[in-house]
């Protein structure tokens, strides 16, 4: 990772810390099929209601599946595109709705595709790969474009790539690349009772 | 972890793949609040659509705060209630339902709470604890028992603490708990057009 950005407050694993979200892929690298597996199978470990999985993917890989790659792109706003299309693979992450146990609605399923889709992110940090996850896309276009049956959300497309060269993004793009990273203080989302802030007791 | 379980096919990072969901807690173990801290910290770091940061979590930790502990127990359901009594630390997370910045419907807040609990249980993994996530229990009473308002999502309530005696768990849970851990094949999740495996390329 050539732009490590590491400024959390707290002592937090090296492979949570190292994650973020940038826009600077390298167009001309390909991710390896084993390092891609790699993700796959970190997500596939992730933990769900009852243990029914409710993730699905749709995985467009450049080099191995150019005109996949491109119809995934395509369904991208515009303002990704730009950026999104130096990335080599583009993850779509959808949810079942219900339950492949007994087609019940599963309210979990979001929920565990997002547990899911951070393994897969915090596993590519592992590999020496970056994540982007997208939610501008074009859902309707998404679901024609790969036969996406209707009992399923689509929640996120997922840039996966190498860091690539700054320089080629958009000059306010640049400049959230290399702004520091913010979140709000852990009291402000973490409570003993609501509203209650967790971070007064310690 | 006295019971780690890695039997995963692939060669993922042993943070990932040291994560599962016991049920055999110390419960004389209180979890030092720093690790907590820690915990709270990497889910802080997590993603989200427009840097909403959806997630809000009530944290039941017994040795600083028994009483919101007890209420916290209380609303599992009863199957939980038994081996969850063990665990020192207990924590909902709930999911906002409307971004912050405009109060318009955040359809990723729940997806987005399920990566911040997956940061939140892979640094548990590498604090030496151990997690287990759990749906059941009372909605209603739990938003009762905590003031909870009515625009988050009530997701799950985690377990957090140290691994402890397997044998004070029922027998079921004692053979759960030692089984072999399963999940469906990549190519039966991962596609590259829906219901094409992507693992039939590799």
């Amino acid at each position: 990772m050539s732009q490590t950005r590491q400024n959390s407050a707290c002592n937090i694993h090296p492979l949570i810390a190292g994650r973020w979200s940038p826009r600077a892929f390298d167009g001309n690298r390909a991710v390896e099929t084993e390092k891609l597996a790699a993700c796959l199978e970190a997500a596939r470990w992730s933990s769900s209601c009852f243990g029914d999985e409710p993730w699905r993917f749709i995985v467009a890989d450049k080099s191995r599946n150019p005109e996949g790659w491109q119809q995934m792109l395509d369904v991208l706003v515009e303002a990704n595109q730009q950026w999104a299309q130096r990335a080599p693979v583009l993850v779509l992450a959808c949810a079942a709705q219900k339950f492949v146990k007994n087609g019940k609605v599963n309210r979990w399923g979001q929920y565990d595709t997002g547990q899911a889709m951070m393994s897969f992110a915090l596993q590519a940090v592992g590999e020496g790969l970056i994540t982007h996850p997208m939610g501008g896309f074009d859902d309707e276009a998404a679901k024609a474009a790969f036969s996406i049956p209707d009992d399923v959300t689509l929640m996120s497309v997922t840039a996966l790539g190498y860091s690539g060269d700054l320089s080629l993004l958009s000059q306010p793009y640049q400049d959230i690349e290399t702004a520091e990273r913010r979140r709000k203080p852990i009291g402000e989302f973490a409570f003993t009772r609501w509203g209650e802030a967790w971070g007064e007791q310690v």
